[in-house]
């Protein structure tokens, strides 16, 4: 649910596909749902070890600062990805990890799916992974429609590959939505640490 | 040759390549230059016209602000792009268009190259016009290293088409070599408007 403003890093190695997730998502929810959106790749000496991530701002309103502050979903789609973003999640933010490469999950509000296993298993090619991915995402973070995921996917994807990669979009829709979002903590803080 | 911060904004319609051409020279100025680089699209009802762009901020220290404010380049691929976006030029700022698409050019500070005719002709693969341009900004703006362009290109771009992608950069590299900028006007403002 948008109320404001709404930030998703996007994070993995070099070669996951990390940015042309991101930027499906952003166009799906700017160019075909009609929001606000900024999506945005940083690089140089400040980026911290040899994660990348691609950030997507959504709002219903105009953003006045485009990059993500604290993230409300951080997808991470690897051990190192996790290590350097997890701190940067908002409280009651939610951790999406690939069940495949991340053993270590630094919260028990995190939901975990095998991407990778799933890109090759199901799909019989792993490089679709970061699209099943983009289908939980989209799925968990209620801020893009599922339709208009589609479609910008569609837009995207080289020719010839539209089949495969609506089928690793919708894995990953389904996937999310067999978890149960009430059943995680609220806050990625233990509650004894809460203020 | 940058000073604190060298902003770049690629413009033209969708599908003509420009957010993949923005990320290839982000990724050579981030990656392989090792400088502060912020590439961001922005997507919703603010958008003006048909018109889409993407930006690259470079600078040598942090970015604090991520998006083009003033651009000191802007690349505009076809008439819609050039007409939204001229305006947001710096005085000193440098107008780059694709001759076989742009007709009226809004300033005498203008590089006009025919991108499409050279890859249509050249290349004879109007796709890769976006990477001529790519050569061509590249060299224009002075703030990457034209190895890094190249390594960026090949790290980027599909297998089995590095040749023709590299031979497009090589051609828009030759091309913006052949430009006289001391023979254009200082400034896109005419000199009796000038305070």
């Amino acid at each position: 649910m948008i109320t404001d403003r709404y930030e998703i890093c996007f994070s993995g190695s070099g070669g996951q596909g990390i940015i042309i997730a991101a930027i499906i998502l952003a166009e799906a929810a700017g160019v075909y749902d009609g929001k606000h959106v900024c999506q945005t790749q940083t690089y140089g000496p400040e980026v911290r070890g040899g994660a990348s991530k691609a950030e997507v701002v959504i709002s219903n309103k105009p953003i006045d600062y485009p990059k993500a502050m604290k993230p409300d979903l951080l997808l991470a789609l690897d051990q190192a990805a996790c290590n350097t973003y997890f701190s940067d999640l908002k409280p009651q933010g939610l951790l999406v990890v690939d069940a495949t490469l991340v053993d270590q999950i630094p919260t028990s509000r995190a939901v975990s799916i095998p991407f990778t296993d799933m890109a090759r298993k199901e799909l019989g090619k792993a490089l679709v992974a970061n699209i099943v991915a983009l289908g939980a995402v989209g799925y968990l973070s209620q801020v893009v429609s599922l339709k208009s995921l589609e479609a910008a996917l569609m837009a995207k994807v080289p020719k010839g590959t539209g089949n495969i990669n609506l089928k690793a979009l919708r894995a990953g829709i389904e996937a999310a939505e067999r978890v149960d979002l009430k059943a995680l903590p609220r806050s990625i803080t233990r509650e004894e640490e809460e203020l």
